[in-house]
Order: C-alpha cells, then sequence, then structure tokens
C-alpha cells in the first residue's frame, strides 16, 4: 500500500508543478508542457467517417459531447485493475481538494464492463486490464476519445506493480525504455500479415521529473531503468509456478541475470504497446511501478531461485 | 441475444448428452469422454512447492480446499466478459435445474477483480478478459486448479462473438483449427528468450458433437472453420476505425480474401493460446463464436469495405 501511496504521491506532486490553481487549465507561461501539442490520430479514414463509435469505452462521437466531456484532460492515469484505478480516482479527488462531491465520480464506462474510467478534474483514471491486446484496445479508444476532444500537451503515465530484477523489494522503477523479451527496445505489431517495428522509447523529460518528485520523499527508493514487457506471465517471466514450465531453474535465473546486465529493472506485460501508441499519437509518456516480486538487490543474483512463487501485480 | 441464446444451447445439448440425470458425476457407461483422462500440468516442480497460490483467481492449496470445492468439474466455459460470464451462470443454473437457489451463485474469484468464476453442478463458467495474455494467465492458473482438485475428462468450450469473414451475420462458427495472422495453425509461446511452436488443433470429435446438436435447431446458421486469432483488435484485423491505420481499404480486403481462402470464416484474439494449453494439459477444447459483423456472405467480398466501422465482440 505504501508503494502505491508513493507512487501516487510522485504523481501528484509532478501535477502539481504543471497545474494551475483551478485545476482545470493548463498554465500558458510554463515552457515544459506549453506549445499546444495536440493528441493525433494516425487513420487517414477517421474524420470521414460520419460516428465514431468507440464501442469497447461505451462513447461515441454522435452519443456524447466529447469536447465537452473531456476537452479540459491534461493527466491520464492507466493502470490493469479497475477497482484499483477507482480507488486512485477516489484519493486523486481528495487531493485536488475539487468541488465537486465523491459521490458524482461515476464510472464513465459503467455501460460496459470492458474497461472503467473517471474524470476528477483535468485527470481521466482508466483501467486496461492485463497484456499487450488488452491495453493496444484501451489506447486506440481512448486515443480518438482525446482527438475527438481536441485536447493538448496530454500527459498518460501507466501505473502498476511489477516483478523487480536486482532491486531493493518495494522500489518504484520509472521507466525510461520498454524492451521486449529479447531485451531489444522494440514493440513489433502485427498489421494485416506484415510486421511493423515501433519503436518504444519513453518520454525521458517526463521520467525525470517524476524522479526528481521522489527525491522529496524519505527512504522510499526510487530509479529510472528499463522495463522488459512479455507476453506471458508464466513461462515468458521465468515463473517455475505455472501449469507449464519446461526450463530449468538456472536457465530462468541466467535469463534474469542477463535481463539485469541489460539494463532492465522490472517486468511488466504493457510497457511496449503504451511506449509505441502513446509516442506516434503525441502524447507525453511513461511507466512507474511498484516492485512487489523480485530478484533482489541484498541477494547476490547466483543465490536466488527466479521467483519460485508467483505473486500477481497489484495494479 | 439470439445468437447467444443459440450457442448456450448448444452446449446445453452437449452437456446433456453426456451429463447423468443427477447433473453432478460423469455416466460411466459411455464411450465418448470416459476413460478417465485427468487434467495434468507439464511443470516437475508444481507437487514440491508447500503452497500453490492461484494469485489472479484468489485461490490456493492452502487456503482451499480444491479437491472438495471443484472436483466434481466436467464442463469449463470461459468467455471474455465478466458480465456475460455471470449472465451464462445463471442461465446454467435455470436449465439444468439446479436444488440451490439463484443466490448461492457467488463470484468464487470475488476477492480480486482480474477474473470471475461461477459454478453450476459440473459446469464453471470464467471471465478471461481480452487478448492471449490475459487468456493466457487465467488458463495456467484453472488448470492448475483442475489438477490440484482431481479433475478427469473435462470439456473446455470458449463461447464469445467474433468477426465473421464470408458468411451470413450471425452465423455460429465451431472452430476445428486455431490460425494466427499469418494463416498459419501454431501458436508461438515466448519462454524466456526463446520462441517455441504449439499445435493449436481444437478436438474435432467435439466440434463435431456440438455441430450435430446445432442441426435440432431450425434456421440457425451454423458452421465448422478456421478461426484466427490476432493480437490486436484494430490494425491486426483490417479495421479502418482505429487511432492508427496505415494500409489502404483494398489491402485490408485482400487479406480478409486470402484469410477466407485459407478456410479462415472468423476472427477472434483468444483462440490460439487457447487450443495449445488446453491441448497440452489434457483437456478436450473448441471454441463457439457467434458473429456479430462481418465481410457478409450476401455479398460478394470484392464488393464490401472491410468493417469500417468497428463493432465489439460480445464476449
Amino acid at each position: 500500500m505504501r508503494g502505491r501511496m508513493g507512487v501516487t504521491i510522485f504523481i501528484l506532486q509532478s501535477m502539481a508543478s504543471v497545474l494551475p490553481a483551478s485545476n482545470t487549465s493548463m498554465r500558458s507561461d510554463r515552457n515544459t508542457y506549453v506549445g499546444k501539442s495536440f493528441v493525433h490520430v494516425k487513420n487517414p479514414y477517421l474524420d470521414s467517417m460520419d460516428e465514431d463509435v468507440l464501442y469497447h469505452l461505451d462513447l461515441g462521437t454522435k452519443t456524447h459531447n466529447l469536447p465537452e466531456m473531456f476537452g479540459d484532460v491534461k493527466f491520464v492515469c492507466v493502470g490493469g485493475s479497475p477497482n484499483r484505478m477507482k480507488a486512485f480516482a477516489l484519493f486523486m479527488h481528495k487531493e485536488l481538494r475539487l468541488t465537486d462531491s465523491e459521490e458524482d465520480i461515476k464510472d464513465i464506462c459503467a455501460g460496459t464492463d470492458r474497461y472503467c474510467m473517471y474524470k476528477i478534474g483535468p485527470v481521466l483514471s482508466i483501467s486496461h486490464g492485463m497484456g499487450i491486446p488488452s491495453i493496444s484496445i484501451m489506447l486506440h479508444e481512448l486515443i480518438k476519445l482525446l482527438y475527438h476532444a481536441r485536447c493538448s500537451d496530454v500527459i498518460i503515465i501507466r501505473i502498476g506493480t511489477s516483478g523487480g530484477i536486482g532491486i531493493a523489494p518495494g522500489s518504484v522503477v520509472i521507466t525510461d525504455e520498454a524492451v521486449d523479451s529479447f531485451f531489444k527496445p522494440r514493440f513489433e505489431q502485427v498489421i494485416l500479415d506484415n510486421i511493423v517495428t515501433r519503436s518504444t522509447e519513453l518520454d525521458k523529460e517526463l521520467a525525470e521529473e517524476i524522479f526528481n518528485c521522489s527525491k522529496e520523499i524519505s527512504n522510499f527508493p526510487t530509479l529510472i531503468g528499463h522495463t522488459m514487457c512479455t507476453y506471458d506471465f508464466y513461462e515468458g517471466q521465468g515463473r517455475l509456478d505455472g501449469a507449464l514450465c519446461s526450463f530449468s531453474r538456472e536457465k530462468g535465473l541466467d535469463y534474469l541475470k542477463r535481463a539485469y546486465n541489460a539494463g532492465i529493472r522490472n517486468i511488466e506485460m504493457e510497457s511496449t504497446v503504451f511506449a509505441a501508441m502513446c509516442r506516434l499519437c503525441g502524447l507525453k509518456d511513461t511507466t512507474v511501478s511498484k516492485d512487489e516480486f523480485l530478484v533482489q538487490e541484498d541477494q547476490p543474483l547466483e543465490g536466488q531461485p527466479p521467483r519460485t512463487q508467483t505473486k500477481a501485480p497489484c495494479i
């Protein structure tokens, strides 16, 4: 809990540095995030469509006034679990001291059980489920939502937990680059039957800014590092406790050691497509994860089993 | 709704052919599904573990008596949406005419919001979210659950909706083989940094049995065909209405035509890993999908836009 709170505090502090007193629009006298960088799509067909229905969000351009509902959004926080993204929204509501009541915070996507979404002033809190395909559907529709709403200068942060490698348990990792299972900073998008490789670099300036906020909290280990994104939680992350396991304990440990040597400090399941899509569409992006289960820093990597018992990520 | 009902009726009829009057255990005088084929894991480490915690299901070998809770399970039905898998459980409860009250049907995984699970006599109804990674986590833990509970002769059916290709809207496709985006009957599992190719053949006998049940419902188009499984809902399935679209309308249509010529009749996002994992662990498996949005059979493929407007799958 302390970890999640810490992550939230970083984000709040980061927001505080760009939010005006009213919390409803961006400052115009600050260079860092100013310049009206609009969220955009890369789809020549979209503007000619009579209606755009965002099915998995239960929203649409004809049924909802998206600019009115979402035009002031400046921060989007996404995480896997619907319950936790609701908890994050309620916490954010308290911290931002908005005038509306807590009861007014309703799930905007209540008509579907695919995702949940809460809006707290200029902050959107959205769940994305688990894995690349699940977050990818949400991101397609979220980006279109922000585009239709004519949002600009939007910061998006994936908050969650992850498996740490060679770092203190409970550490927070701010991702500078998302890499795949082969330690490469790339996302391989299958388009029809072609594979297109996309960059997975995240916004280093934003990562640094959040990292600087972390320094104001004592005894809270935080670092910037690479995050590995896998398609599988068990066989893909070196776990020995799935229904299927075909590698030895030593082989699993060797893989994690090689990952550590490549600059990877944690593993999760969404960061590559998150980085690739957000970057292409003009959002400043990073991921902030608390590490819950690990190969620890205070024991030599050689002596540790590669997480023989699984623990689930929290967000 | 009629489509989902139809799928449910097929499954009910299929169950009726193997369920005894009491609905609590398997007949022993029937050849088709008898012979005590136990659900098994392929993990040499699992039996030596002191405790196995199925974190994403909120269950465990020390905290729950899994053989007592699940030992009589013979059918597992899985689908994406939690609400719909609850609705399926309630419908199944009514149809099986069990003596317990509807109020007794509680979400067994209520302690987590990752998945939901309902047990109705010998039938488990479980949600799996969207995409290969999400269903894969559930399947690892479900297979371990069935293994710990010493379940045998289990049939697993993925029920859902999907995008049809060249078939009548509302048709039900029973999958004989799941193929990937390149029309290959394979699932490429990344294990650490190795790619292992697994078979995605489904149980043809089970597909035939369900198909035969469908003949008893008039005016309900049903067919057996290949199902394509993609990692992406928009760019991967030829949709023109995502945030990103880099191919022409013609190119998308050509892809779907080639898929049709390869025997593919529908597209979804979970079948390859479902087929691969269930087959490896001794479950009889198929997927049954109602097609909601399509390239239709009654118009030539050449004349149709490849689903310019997205419609969400129902389960």
